[in-house]
């Protein structure tokens, strides 16, 4: 038995910060894509594009956390924790990025007033944007569990 | 004589990436303090005050390195190295963000039109949101190399 670090690759606290990012990604992709006009924003739609990388990920490693939590202890394998710190690392850069963006040229839409954005439609792209520095938030924290975690393999 | 790293802190590597962040840093501070209406938009203010902060960090850096390149050699403190890993990596992700939403604003000001930004003002936030990237990018290689020899110590 290898000693437990929490947060690593395939604990209980790992599966909620990954259901965690899971949440507020989707929660983003949601808020900016049911309205159509995305896309005439270029951080908008870099928004909805690393979102729409960062969900499929974290789902996935969500399932393999959740696989190794209620089924059976998966062997903890250098090579697949190096590729998890790795991915994580650079979607948390992306998503810092997005989020980033996103956030300030709602806050310019805002101040320009109501021709620009509707009220509902700009509380979405805050919404939006307060859900995506979440998401980084909590991928920031798992890739700090996992590289504390690497040179002990 | 300890191990050398190229890029840790008292190196000549080190003294180049310190001294093309100071140069970075203050070409963007400089590109968007000399005209006067940065104050108006929330995203430049917060890259001024970023820029602000980076610009004296570097320096200071900047002149260690110098000292211990060509006058002597410091001792290597574990303590000394640490604060400058955190301050490092605290500072490359601010400057990132600021960076981000710079470039997000400034380009959504040039697709708005020239009743927004005379192309002048345009250009100079657009390089000065640049010359924030290129800062990051050298702040987070030389966080890099000196995290990489802060578990040596």
């Amino acid at each position: 038995m290898m000693e437990q670090v929490p947060g690593a690759l395939g604990t209980s606290a790992s599966l909620a910060l990954r259901l965690g990012q899971t949440i507020f990604c989707s929660a983003s992709l949601l808020f900016m894509c049911l309205d159509v006009e995305f896309y005439s924003y270029t951080s908008f739609s870099y928004l909805v594009t690393v979102m729409g990388l960062v969900t499929p990920w974290s789902m996935s490693l969500a399932l393999i956390d959740a696989y190794s939590v209620f089924i059976n202890c998966l062997p903890r394998q250098p090579r697949v924790l190096l590729i998890v710190v790795v991915g994580d690392w650079t979607l948390s850069f992306l998503s810092l990025a997005a989020a980033c963006s996103s956030a300030s040229v709602a806050s310019l839409l805002v101040n320009a007033g109501n021709s620009y954005c509707p009220t509902k439609l700009c509380s979405r792209y805050q919404l939006s944007a307060a859900m995506a520095f979440l998401s980084w938030f909590l991928s920031f924290a798992s890739t700090l569990f996992n590289l504390w975690l690497l040179p002990s393999l």
